[in-house]
């Protein structure tokens, strides 16, 4: 068993609490896509929804209450007429950036143009 | 309008295509964690599910046959007896690495002992 053990290196550790929580956080469908689009700066709420082609005005609503609730997200009210509502990210939130950007990067090498159900192993 | 949208940087463009396939890929509950445990080599079956806390042998065994169709993982049997399949990632799933370091990192920074419902915002 310790010959098998060593050759296996994702065999005796858990995985990292950290990732475990990013994609709990972000995992949640439309999460990281608004995160992604508040990164470039704030929004009003209809045009964060406009930003997201699919996304319901409910879903919006939830999923910036949630990132909210985690401290991602804060939502502002600017005194009317008209009255307007704007979301940006804390500093929290865009802390973020340098890995959505490697995320984006690695996308961009390795899904985008790649026929639908899988870019194809290289090696 | 025209002032208005000088203003909501985040108005007029649409989310990156790549970040939505991202997170349409390792949004799904637990791939992430797969990659994530798997960038640190090749695991078998019961190793790896030993290293994600909760995931079922039946979720496993889905998540890694889509992680298989979109490249990103590959499936090899060893000839027994006793035969023994180990999973590794391909180079394109390697290569998520630098994005899974930086979402590890600000994980570290900013989520891990927070207290549960809310990284306070720093701003």
């Amino acid at each position: 068993m310790t010959t098998e053990r060593g050759r296996e290196v994702g065999a005796c550790k858990k995985v990292d609490d950290g990732i475990t929580r990013v994609f709990q956080l972000l995992g949640k469908r439309w999460s990281g896509q608004i995160v992604a689009v508040l990164i470039d700066g704030p929004a009003h709420f209809a045009a964060l929804r406009r930003s997201i082609p699919g996304i319901s005005e409910r879903m919006l609503s939830d999923r910036l209450t949630e990132l909210g609730a985690v401290g991602l997200v804060v939502r502002e009210v600017a005194e009317g007429p008209p009255l307007r509502v704007t979301y940006r990210l804390t500093e929290v939130g865009a802390a973020l950036e340098p890995a959505l950007h490697e995320l984006a990067q690695w996308a961009k090498a390795y899904l985008l143009g790649q026929p639908p159900g899988g870019a194809a192993p290289r090696d």
